[in-house]
Formats: structure tokens, sequence, C-alpha cells
């Protein structure tokens, strides 16, 4: 395969699967979640494990129809929600952790509980978003616009690993991957996380990440435009189709993600990984389409 | 006057004022600059003082027409005729320079040679880019996109004054500026530039600036999206209207400049300000009509 078109491409892809995920949603206080829930229902993705608000979710009717297929263990509130479904990821008997009315902070306090968490010492949780374009013909994965404020190289090196990760997961047989910069110079001094894309690429050709192409910098429309890096005169794989971009820090990928949604009627989808289970965390503001392709991108990590 | 609605606003407001700008054009080897200042004069924005390459321009078809109202003044290359376009600059016999055929690196040493040059010691030297976005009501003005790389607190204060200054020449009363950042909240820890928006805000409010509303930090969206202000429940003047952004770093102005081209058909114009005459220093790449729009920006700062 040579492209992720769209969100319908990975929801197609985990339904052929036919092994829905194991789902705990923690604090489901609210609509959006709960016919987000829903659709993934529907659609095959999940098996869900409500935790807290029991009596929201026998009211709903949108899940009425599934009301079979619906565990919901009781919670005191947000915070103890947060802490059983950790315990369940814990114990093997979850597989995706979504988060419905409780902060991000809070459902990471348990995530990262040095006692009963749920991320290993030493291992980097990052975000990655999956945004479709109209006007552009494939899906695009980037890295971190929600996390890690400026990743040091190693949370970098794992940024990588993870998005070929799950560009494999979804079946693209060697990703492209551009680490962007603001030009195609390498500038160590003005710019450092230039050098350390050098390196990254060095790791690629060894064989580090698996089978893929990882090269730059470039800027983002160089990385995404055939024709804009033909103008520049560059050589390169990623040959201006990248399926995944590493964004030099939080402030650039924001830009990205809001600037696309606002301007060029994108849809979104984000998971954070690194954790033993992957997390869905959306914004409040998300949208029920955007919660659910979150859903779809955490079920085909799972 | 509430909003500069696009570039034909602009150069609607330049002919009006009926006072063509003194522009020397660096080294003008290239058929794309010489058709976009050929443009500039058919709309009584310029009149242009060409240095080097006489034989191109007197052969060039665009600019017969204009014959006449055109300077020509030999050089021997690009770096020649940067020091002698500085050295009127410096003589106050013309009031922008454009660059044609060099780099932009070459034409900054001759502006900033310390003997001979055009930029005040202390005075800083940043980069304003316009930007039309069909699905936007208004034009939006962004700094810096290309020259200053991590801003400073004093850098990022000139980049306010320089913006709110490009407004008011362009007719509009009391500009909104708005301080971006990935997320609403001011963090000294992480995020240092947040704290820095926050001094700036005050600096305007004791009416540093002149008229105009400065705030932040908002995230990009929040900034140019009313809908998406109120759904944050944020309460300001600049209420989702931003005229002009202050960005962070150049990797995030970068990745909003070129999203913005790639995927929402924005079209731009670009000057570099600080030095005695403001800088048309296009990229190779851009387009006549880009190239045409930085220099009615930089006629409307001369």
């Amino acid at each position: 395969m040579v492209a992720i078109d769209d969100f319908q491409h990975i929801i197609r892809t985990l339904k052929a699967q036919n092994r829905p995920r194991r789902m705990a949603i923690v604090w489901a206080e609210d609509e959006i979640t709960r016919s987000a829930v829903a659709q993934a229902i529907a659609n095959d993705l999940v098996v869900p494990t409500f935790i807290g608000c029991r009596q929201q979710i026998l009211a709903d009717e949108s899940l009425l129809p599934y009301a079979d297929r619906i565990e919901i263990i009781d919670a005191t509130d947000g915070d103890d929600a947060a802490a059983k479904a950790v315990t369940l990821a814990r114990e093997g008997r979850i597989d995706v952790i979504m988060k419905g009315m409780i902060n991000t902070d809070n459902l990471l306090r348990a995530v990262l509980n040095k006692e009963h968490g749920i991320l290993t010492k030493g291992t980097v949780m990052t975000h990655i978003t999956a945004v479709e374009i109209p006007s552009h013909p494939k899906l695009l994965l980037f890295s971190d616009a929600a996390v890690i404020p400026y990743p040091t190289p190693d949370q970098r090196r794992a940024q990588v690993a993870y998005m070929v990760d799950l560009a494999h997961r979804l079946g693209l047989k060697a990703p492209k991957v551009a680490m962007v910069h603001c030009s195609e110079k390498v500038d160590a001094k003005h710019f450092p996380h230039t050098q350390n894309y050098v390196e990254l690429i060095e790791f690629a050709k060894n064989g580090e990440f698996g089978e893929c192409i990882v090269d730059g910098p470039y800027d983002i429309k160089v990385a995404c435009s055939t024709a804009a890096m033909k103008k520049k005169h560059i050589n390169s794989l990623v040959n201006g189709e990248a399926d995944a971009i590493v964004f030099p820090d939080i402030e650039a990928a924001n830009v990205f993600y809001k600037t696309l949604t606002l301007w060029a009627n994108a849809t979104t989808g984000g998971v954070v990984v690194g954790p033993k289970v992957p997390l869905v965390v959306p914004s409040r503001g998300d949208s029920p389409v955007s919660k659910f392709h979150s859903i779809a991108l955490a079920c085909a990590l799972a």
C-alpha cells in the first residue's frame, strides 16, 4: 500500500481485523463522548467498559442498541474512575483508555502514578495526531501538538519510532517521515534540533525504526508537495509525499493543527502513546467525529 | 475602518495617496522580479531605480511602456548593486530596496555594514508577512517567519510596534494584535514567552504602541475565530478577530505561512522592517503576484 487515504481507510482496516478492542471510558458524563463511543461500537471497533456515570449511560439513547455489549463499573468521581481504568489496563483487562469529562491532567496523574501507573520508567510518552485534509491525497500523521513542549533527542527518536509503528499497523509498508524545520539547512548552532534530525536520519538508514524513509530538514510545504520539493531542487525519497511529520516543537505542531482545522476544513484524531495502553484524550471542544477518529487511531495501536 | 480586507485594499490605499515611492531594485536579473516591478509601476506605487542588469532591463517587454520613468545605475555584480542601493538609501534618495537575483544574506550584509549600512545600532530588524486567505474575512499580518529565530523580549516588543505601525498606516485605527501560544495559559516556567506576552499586553494598555488592542496568549484558532474564542469562554477585545499575530518563534510562523499557502490557497507578501528603508526580499520561488504584494507592503511603510 502506498498511502493511507483517510480515516475511513483506518476504520475499514480495523473492521477487517474483526478484533474489537476492549476500551475503558473514564467518566463519560457528556453526550459527545458517549455518542463517539456508540459510533465505535456500531463499527465493531470497541467493546466498552464505562467507568462511572452509570445513570447517564443507561439513559443514553445512542447507547441503547448496544446495551448487551456494555459493561459499567461504578466510580465515586473522575479521579476514582481514572484509577480504576488504569488498574484494568495494568492487569491486561483492557486495551485502550478514553477520557470523558475529566481533565487530561487528572487522567495522566493516574497513568503516571509511580506505584500503580502504566508508564514504564524511561518510556517516552508523546502525542500523535492524524489529520485528513480534503485538498490533500493522503492522511498525515504528526507529532507532537499536545504533550511534549520541546522534545529532547531521545523524545524525538521515540516520536519517529511511534509514528512508523502506527503507519506499519495501518498497512503502510515503508512510511515516509519528514523532519520539519523552517528551512532546508542543517544549522547546529542556531537550530540544534536540525543536528538531531541528521542523527535520526542515520538511525533510520541503519534500520532502527524498521522499514521506512526518514529525511529532512524540510519546511512543511516541501515535505508535503512534490512540486515544492522539485522547485527547490531537492532529491529525496520522501519526494514531497510525507506520511508522517516530526515538528520541532509543540508551538509549530499546534499551529499546524489549528490552521488546518480553521482554514482547510481538516478533520483530526489524536492519541497519546507510551503508556501500556494508548490513551484517547480529546479536548472538550472536539466534535463527535473527531473523538470517533481518535478512538480508531488508538485501536490501531492496541 | 474595521478591517483590511485584502491586498487590493492596500493597493487602493497607496494609489489614493498619489505618492509613488522611489524604489531601488538590486540586480533584477530575473523576469519575475522585473514583471512584479512593472506591475508596481503600472499601479503608480513606485518610481524604479534599477541597479545592475542594464541589458536585461532595456530588453524587457513588460518594462517598455514605462521606459521614461525608469532610471538605471550600472553595477559590476549583485554585491556592488546592493552596496549602491544602500548608499542611495543612506543619502535619502530612495524609499524602498527590493532584491532581485542575489541572496538575501548578501543584501543584508550591505544593510548591516557597520560603516556604510542603514540599520541603526540597537534597532530591531524583523520580518512581517501579510496573508490573504480566501476563506477568511480579513488580511492577517504576522511576525516573524523569516528573520528572527527565537525573539527576545525586546525583539518581540519591536514586532508588536512595527505591526501596529503598519496597520495604522494601512488605515486601521485600533488594530487587534494576538500573541500566539499553543494554549491560553500563561506558564512562565515551561513557556517563558507567555510571561513576556503579559508584559507586552501591559505596555499596550499603557499606550506604548499607540491605539491598539494586544491580548493573549491564544492559540491561532482562538485568535482568528470568534466562535472558537466563545467556545473556550474567553472574553477579550480581540474577539477572535486578530488583525496581527505575534508567533512565539520562527518555526511556528513558518508552519503558518507554508500551511496556508499549500492548503488554503493563501497569497502572501512580506517585508523586512527596521533598516532606514523597508526591504523587499522575496524568495526565488515566490510568484509574481506575491512579489508585487511585497512591494505594496513595503511602500505602505515608506
